[in-house]
Formats: structure tokens, sequence, C-alpha cells
């Protein structure tokens, strides 16, 4: 009987040498417990989130010497592993060298050869181009590549042939996209296992974590592994990765999927490891069931993983009293050791006693370095200074109201005292604006919207409320986030207006905002204020946006007011928020659709369609 | 004979209505001087560069109800343009509806049917997905479809065939990329033309200015016209459209490729306007072929547009006395006019005397508003501020010095003084970072980078200065930009040790430092320490990165220093530098890799090849 092994890999972005050295690690022990296989995942050797350092030839000879090294590991057990694969004789369509998303087959100290398409690799078919994925930008396919040569797939297809204990073992080859393949016109895996006799499919992937991907992920392939009616062996790797603005986090998910359909989980979520398939754990839940649960694993594990790759080991976060810094200051807390956090709290005339106190007490629960660093005179020196200003030929005087003070208080807190604070400690600082901000610009550029990270970006605000309930009571089961954090209404705390002890605060409505907002950004098929009026005038909106029943109507009783509000927020959203987030820290991405790399935008007015007009 | 009239139209991005008022003005034109077709570029109704907005279902319903707009517009001429068209009986590989980026025919208040597809469009074949492009996020392709259907594209492809004064006219449609076919595997155009008849072909573009580009379009274009034997109508759009981080022009540049090579320019560059093929005005140069001139036509073009496109009439500009700051004050001036422009010079004990006046003269030479706001005093206030900060729960004291201290003086200027300053204003303010320092973060968040723009962006700093001497020599015909400016050492006089009465400044050596860069960024083969070393080692280093000869043996005489500088630069390039740039404003592309999206990057560390290494 074959011994087979899966590598739940931690993959490093843009890094070969890193990567190389990890797989060797597993390769040398998966060839002391005899095993005859080891698979690794999809663009583990180089990375999948490279940015376009795939235009560097010198990378991509890179690649090739540990292609060369993982060729000579192989004399005593078969390697599979995803990488980059390059057709020098060929140019890509951007006129640069042509490479694949390819799968490598090493054995016998030699690379097997596609006696089809005269690679030794295997091409991917499918190329994902959606959300995060950029394949076509870099990779040629298989498709490509029949359409080419004026033939079919799987006329370029075969499986990767190998003789292991004297017996000839057929191995199906599909990668990441090339099962998930519901959208296109055909599916890679269900042809070639029509056309070529193959004992057992695999798919590498490199597939990032989204919050409920996995329980598609275990419906999709236990239905291709009937469908075809072969094992498949599902090998995903672990890890952090990002493209500049977004940041992922792989979950693994490892598994196998039996002909029958049942599944067998082969490693744990976000844990890398080597796993043998002839004796693989038993797992009783491979992932959290719990959405709550779930989130703050990936949480948890994307940020101290960005932090470790980016050498972040001490972190300054602004506390405010109120609810997003609070959860922000416990999770760097958990991350980084309490002696590494220092919060700081900045307060002027228009921070209550109240939220002042609860800063305070959420560094003592969280036994926390603390400082009060008073704006009140650096403001006030501001405002003076630029009244005094006198223009040379102009009459144009500097008048300091509103807006334009509250965003000084802002920036004084962000850019002058954060920044500065942190820099000289050797520390980063986080900024602590969720999602439900950051989709309408509800902050202050350089001032609250500044920092190295964005960790609750993701998190709509009533998610960071669950989530910081989520601490209190399941992590540390007593209260860390003090009680009154979760109760004061959330405000900014920048003008008389904005008193929490009138009970006055942020002009958004959570409840209904949260949910509106994530019509427009995450729903699959993108809402915009013509189907949110379309569906108020039918009764249906809060059907359609996932709010408490009811509340829509009970809020905006009238068609006018409805529109007044829609349109305050999607102006925001396509407008001033889009500007700001061009400038803002990088992101955590949890859920199907984070800003950033994975929400791209053009900076332009909002618009209103013609039929949105007519409804109202 | 048939009159066939070409638009350069001007596009704006995701705004269905704009853009068909101006292509009904100009319709309505054309009728009046019985023109019997006219043609638009490509996706000029709902404009190319629009972010994911292609995801929301009203969008696309927005554009089809106004391509039935056009369609009613076509009793008395026939219509040919570029716009999206969705199969809404198909998905698209992201399981959204299907949409291609098509041209659409109307005549006599219908819209041709392709027989050959059953769409009443014609879909693009090649898709661009390159630099800015992003066409195989959101597009299917005629190659996909043939791929599908188990034909070749010819079989997919007839002519638009209309009738004109009883006469059958075949007309050849490409889109862009169509006849931009040399990377790929078939052309388009040739294989259309070997299988089909045609009176002439089309080729429809939203193709956007690169410095260079519109002379590989002229040999691109009049070679294909010859080899099809057929005039090609090239129509492309101007205007300014954005990605988000990155701006884009659009040259326009259409013109009539004859069968014989010879070019007829139809229409000036950057300018909209109705064009009638049979009186086509004699060009005598549609381009400037000077690249200075070119690049100083582009930069004020697309500065004036997107400022107008957001509503910014007002800008604040703070001025060092330095040549960047210089340069970005005297465009503004040129773009928004002088009494809209306010120059604010914010000095410490840092700066010299020499610089100060030079900003006072620039002010008095552009003759715009000035003020001096001195930061002396704030930053004093921040340093002890901090240093008498006490934490509790931890012995950690803050110290400012060093660069911590040079950062402070920086976003005290940025975040602080002019952030507030234009807010009161009612103004931005502008970034003036330009190309070599963004490439390696050589300047501050929140400090110097900062701003709603970066005008500068994509000009190396050799550039920076050839364009101020352009100004003063070829512009005004006088001293606007102070020759002080000039002639000062480069500096950002943020400490002692940056005297520019001494001759310090930055650390950069802009004469060689720039082609160093360039080769890292703009080379289509992009450039790393490896190639560089390499060619150092083979004295072909100058060559390589185009810089004077022997320079590079002058600077940098042994191997040693050589590495350590190239792994300093490189280092910050891959590292902070790219930290900075995902913060850093929206920037203005001209040359054929701006930063921002053309320029995709992952946030880790800087990569020595393994060859690198060996070479050192």
């Amino acid at each position: 009987m074959l011994n087979i092994a899966i590598t739940q890999l931690q993959t490093t972005s843009a890094n070969p040498k890193i990567n190389f050295e990890r797989m060797k690690h597993f390769i040398c022990k998966a060839i002391n417990v005899k095993q005859d296989i080891i698979i690794f995942p999809e663009m583990c050797l180089p990375g999948y989130f490279n940015g376009d350092i795939w235009e560097q030839t010198s990378f991509l000879k890179e690649c090739e010497f540990y292609h060369e090294q993982l060729r000579e590991l192989s004399k005593n057990i078969s390697i599979i592993f995803g990488s980059v694969g390059c057709d020098w004789e060929k140019k890509n369509e951007d006129g640069r060298v042509r490479k694949y998303n390819a799968a490598y087959c090493a054995l016998n100290g030699k690379f097997i050869k596609n006696s089809k398409t005269n690679l030794n690799f295997w091409p991917k078919t499918l190329l994902a181009n959606y959300r995060e994925f950029d394949d076509s930008r870099h990779f040629y396919d298989l498709r490509k590549l029949a359409f080419e040569k004026n033939c079919s797939v799987q006329e370029l297809y075969e499986p990767i042939t190998v003789k292991l204990k004297n017996k000839k073992i057929s191995i199906g080859l599909s990668i990441c996209e090339d099962a998930w393949s519901e959208n296109y016109s055909f599916s890679p895996v269900e042809i070639f296992s029509q056309y070529h006799k193959h004992d057992f499919f695999l798919n590498l992937s490199s597939s990032p974590f989204t919050l409920g991907k996995n329980k598609r992920r275990e419906i999709l392939f236990s239905q291709l592994a009937q469908k075809i009616q072969l094992p498949i062996f599902y090998v995903n790797c672990v890890g952090v990765q990002n493209i500049g603005k977004t940041i992922y986090g792989f979950d693994g998910g490892s598994a196998i999927y039996n002909a029958d359909g049942t599944i067998q989980p082969a490693a744990r979520a976000f844990e890398e490891g080597l796993y043998f398939t002839s004796a693989l754990p038993t797992l009783s839940a491979e992932f959290p069931k719990n959405e709550l649960d779930n989130t703050h694993v990936a949480l948890e594990y994307i940020t101290k993983q960005i932090c470790h790759q980016w050498g972040i080991n001490k972190v300054v976060v602004g506390v405010s009293g109120g609810i997003d810094s609070a959860l922000s200051a416990t999770l760097m807390t958990r991350i980084l050791g309490k002696e590494n956090v220092f919060l700081i709290n900045m307060p002027s005339q228009f921070n209550s006693q109240l939220t002042i106190s609860a800063a305070q007490q959420l560094a003592v629960n969280l036994d926390c370095a603390f400082a009060s660093v008073s704006i009140e005179d650096s403001i006030k020196y501001s405002k003076k200074q630029f009244a005094a200003i006198e223009f040379q030929n102009s009459k144009q005087k500097v008048q300091i109201t509103g807006f334009t003070f509250e965003n000084i208080q802002a920036r004084d807190r962000g850019a002058r005292i954060l920044a500065a604070i942190s820099a000289a400690l050797g520390a980063v600082f986080t900024c602590n604006a969720n999602k439900t901000e950051l989709t309408v610009g509800y902050g202050t550029l350089y001032g609250d919207i500044a920092g190295f990270l964005c960790p609750l970006a993701d998190l709509w605000k009533h998610d960071v409320y669950a989530m910081a309930q989520f601490y209190n009571e399941v992590v540390f089961q007593k209260e860390i986030i003090p009680q009154t954090t979760i109760n004061v209404v959330p405000s900014a705390e920048l003008s008389a207006d904005q008193n929490v002890l009138e009970g006055k605060g942020d002009p958004l409505i959570y409840s209904y905002h949260d949910f509106l907002f994530r019509s427009w950004v995450e729903h699959w098929e993108r809402k915009t204020p013509e189907d949110g009026l379309q569906a108020y005038l039918e009764n249906k909106i809060d059907n359609l946006i996932g709010c408490k029943q009811g509340l829509t109507k009970q809020l905006f009783p009238t068609k006018e007011l409805f529109c007044a509000d829609l349109e305050r927020w999607w102006n925001l959203y396509q407008g001033l928020g889009a500007v700001k987030r061009m400038q803002a820290p990088p992101v955590i991405a949890l859920t199907r659709r984070a800003f950033g790399f994975d929400h791209r935008e053009h900076l332009g007015l909002a618009l209103f369609t013609k039929k949105y007009c007519e409804l109202k």
C-alpha cells in the first residue's frame, strides 16, 4: 500500500528560500517515516500574492533554482508541489516570458514530463480573476494553450503517472479554481476524469480564508468526488499573504474527500503540519462551527502572523473609552503580550469622564501600560496660530470652526501624538476603524484613519460589539472590555454635539446602516440605492438588507426620509469614503468583500441611476 | 460617397448619463451635416476605469437604458459605439451576469445583430490584463466564447453590415487590444480580414496616455493597415479616468491609417471633437514630438481634468523653497489660476534664509497668496509634552531624537498646518513627492506624504528639474521658478545634517539613483539587485540603467560600496517604501509604470536572490 503525506504548508509571499526550507524540513520528515508521496499546496514555493514580482526574471530564476533543489530531494520520495512554471521559449500576453500557475512532480531525481504539453509541469486550467485574484494578469493557462494549439483541454492533459513499489499510479491533477468550476463552461476535473483513468485526484490550493467558505468548500468537493467516483486529496496552505492594502489568512482545511461523499479532515485550520493519509487524526471538528468563534480565530491568527512577518512586536493603541479601540487593544494584547502594548488616552474638553475612566479601566484589566496625553493646549495653540495668519497678496482669513476643528483634534491625536510616541518607542500604532466607518469615510485622514494596520476593518460595528462580548464571555470569561465601553453611546467626542452624557453620538444607526452598507459592499450582486428604494417601496427592504424586521419603516416612515438618508451615505460611500480608503492603512480580510485590493474602485461622483430618480 | 464622422469623445468614468449627453450632442451635430456614420470610442458610454462598479446590476441596466436612447437616435444616422454588452442568459466566470467589452451598431432605430453570436453587439476578442488593465476581471471575450462553443473566433465573427445610400457596407470591428496583438497567439484583425470582405476596419479604443506610446501606436496601426490592405479608423477617447490610486489621461490621437501605410491624423491630442473623415483637418503634428513638451501637455491636462472632476478649485501648496514644491505650485497656478493657489512656507530653525527667500520669491513670481507659518513652537511643545509622559504600569520613557524629531516636523507641516488651513479655506493641499522619493519612501507619512494628489509622482527627480526649466524657458519665457530653487542642493532641511548652506542635503544621488530605480520600476523586464550587480561586475551597469557613462564606477569604485548602496535602497523600495505607497495620495500616471494600481505589490521583506548573494 502506498504511503501518501499531505503538507499543509505555511507559505510566505515572494520568498522561495524560506518556503523551500520549510518544504525540505517536511520532505525529510516524510522520508524518515517511509512515505512514498508528499504533496504540497498551490504556489507554495514562490508564494501566491506576490504583487507584480512575477515580472522580475531573477525572481523566476530563483524559483527554478529551488525547483532543482526539490528535484534533488526526490530520490527517495515522490514530491508534488505547486509553483510557477516558465516556458522560456514562449511569450505571455503581456510580452514577458510565459508563466503558468503549475504543479510539479519529481521522482527519482527527475521531474515527470507531461507528454501532451511537453512541459515538465502541469498548468492550471481555470484562472481566478475576481476579488483578490489576479491570475490572468500573470499566468497563461491550459485553456489558452488549448485554444492556441487548436485542440481541447483534455488533449493537453494526462494524469501524473508514477511507478512506486512496482505499481503504476495515475494521479489526477487540479489546481484550486480548477475544482471551483461551477461558473465556467466546463469542469476540468470532470472532463479529465472522463478521458483518463486515475487512482485518485489532487487539488493543490492557495485558498484564503473567508467566513463561510469552508462550508461551501466541503459541499463542493464532496459532490465532485462523488461525481468522478474518485477520492480527492485537497491540499491547502496556511499562513498570511497580503496584496498591499488587503491581508489574507489561509486556513488550510486540507482533507480527503472520498468517492462516497464522506470527508476525512486531515489537518486543523490555520495549523501547519505534515499529515499521513494512512493514519489521519480523528478531528472532531476541523473548523469552529460558530461564526464568532471562527472570526475570533481568524482575526487573531492573521493579526499575529502579519505582525510577525513585518517584525512588529510593540504597539501603541489610542484608546478613547469606546468599543473599537477597546477591541483593538484587547486583540493586540492577546497577540503581542501585555508588556508590549501601550495604551494612550488623549482627552480634550469634549471627552467625558465616563469614557476616560473606561479607557483607564481597560488598561487595568489588560494590565497594560497606560498614559494620558492631553490635546487641549495643542489644539488651542493651532487654532490661535491659524487665526493669526496674514496672507501676503490676499485678504483671506483662516477661521477654524465646526468640522475643521473636529478634524484638527483627530489629527492631533493620530499624526502628532500616536505617530511620534510609537516611533519613539520603536513601536507602531493601530488604526481602530471598523468597516461601517470605512464604508462612508466616517473618520479623519491622518487622524483616526492612520496607523500600520486596520485589524477591525472587515468587521461591521455590530460585529465589533459581538466580538468584544465574545472576548469577555468566552475568551476571558470575565469583564476585560469594561461594561461602560459596551454600554456608552458610540461617539467621536469631538464637539459638544457628541456629548455621550447627553446620549449624543455618531450619526450612524448601526442596527440599520451596517446592513444597508453590507448590501452595497458584500452582496455578490452588489446593491445600490435603486435596489434599496425599490425594496423600500415594496416593503421588502428589511429582507433585502437583512436587518431587523420592521426597523427601516420605523426609522424612515416616509420615502423622503428614507431617500435623504440613503443619498447622504451613498454619496459618502462612493465619494469621500473612497478618497479616504485610498490613503487608509492595510486591512485584514475576513468576509467575502474586504476593502482594498478586493474592492477596486475609482474616485469620482456617486451615481444615482435614472431608475432611482424615477422611483424617487 | 459615404460621410463618416469620428468622435474623439471625452469620457467620464461610471457615468452613462453624462457620456450619453455628450454623445447625443455630437450625434445631432453629425446629423445636421448629413453624416452617414458616426463612430465613438471603446466603453465611451459606461466609462472604462470604473473599479468594481460593473458588479452592480443597476449600473448595467442604466447602461442598457442609454443604449436604447442611442438606438432611438439612429433613425437618420448609423451610430457605432463602445459599451458593455450583457448576456443576461449566461454566467460570467465570477458567477455574475456575463458581460462583454463590446461595440454596438444602431441604424434605422435598430441594433444590428451579429448573426454568428446571436448578440446585438460585437465582443472584444483580446482582453488586456497588465498594468492598469483588469479586463478579465469583469468581461468575457470572443476567445472564451469560441472555446465554449468549440469553434474558432472567425466562426463567431462577421463584419458589421449596413445598407447606406443603397450600398452595402462591410465594416470590420476591433476593440483596442484586438489590434495590439503582437504578444498573442493570433491577430484578430488579420484573421477576420482573411475570412471576410470589408470596406474598412474600425478600432475603438480607450487607450490611456503613456510617454512614447503614440509613436508605437502609429507604427503598429500603419503596419496593420498595410497587412490587411484596408484603412483602419482608429477612434480613441480623451478625458481622465482613475483607478483609485492611479490617474490616467486619455490622449485621443484618433486617425485614419491608410492601406498604403500613410497616416491621416484626425484629431488633436487631448482635444474632444467631432471630425469628418471626408474633410480631415491638416494637422502638421498631432503630438508634440519633444518628450518634455509632451510631458508638460499631459501633466497639465490630467491635473486640470481631475481637479475639475473632483470639484477642486482652490489649493494650498506647502512651499519649502525646493524644486518639487515650486513645480507643484507652478502647475497648480497654471491650472486653477493664481487667485486660487495659497502658498505656505513653514520654517523651523533648520530652514535656511536661502530657501525661505526662494519660497517667497516664487509666490511673488506666480503672484499668489503667501503666508509663513512657523512650526518652531509647536514642535518644541510636542517634544516637551512627550518627554513628560509617565506611563502607568511601565517605566518606559518617551525620548524624541533624530529621525523621530524629523518626522514630527514633517507631520506638523502636513497633518497639522496644511490639512487644517486647506480645510478652513475650502481647499485641498498637494503632495509634492516625486517618483524617486516614492520609490524608496523618502518622505514622512501624514507629513510630506499627504494631500489630495501627487501630481509629480511619475516624474523622477531629474524630470522635475527638466520640467521646472521647461516652465521657465518655454512656457513663461522668464524666471518664475527662482534660480536659487534650481541651484540649491535638494534637502529636507529637517536637521543640522541637512544644512543647505553647507551643501548638505538628500542622501540620494539623483543622477544615478533615478536611473537605478527606473530599472526596478519601469523596465518591462523588471531589474533587481541581481541584474544590477551582474552588470556592475561586467562593467555594463551604466548601459543597463541608462545613467551617464562611467558614473557608477566613479560613485562606487568597489563592489562592496556598490552593494551597500544597492541593498540600502532595494530594502527601502520593497519594504518601507511600499508601506508608505499604500497610504500615499493618488498619483498621476505618465510613464509606462506609475505607482498605485499599475504597480501592484505586496508588503513584506525585500528579496535578495541566491544568485545575488553568490555574485556578492
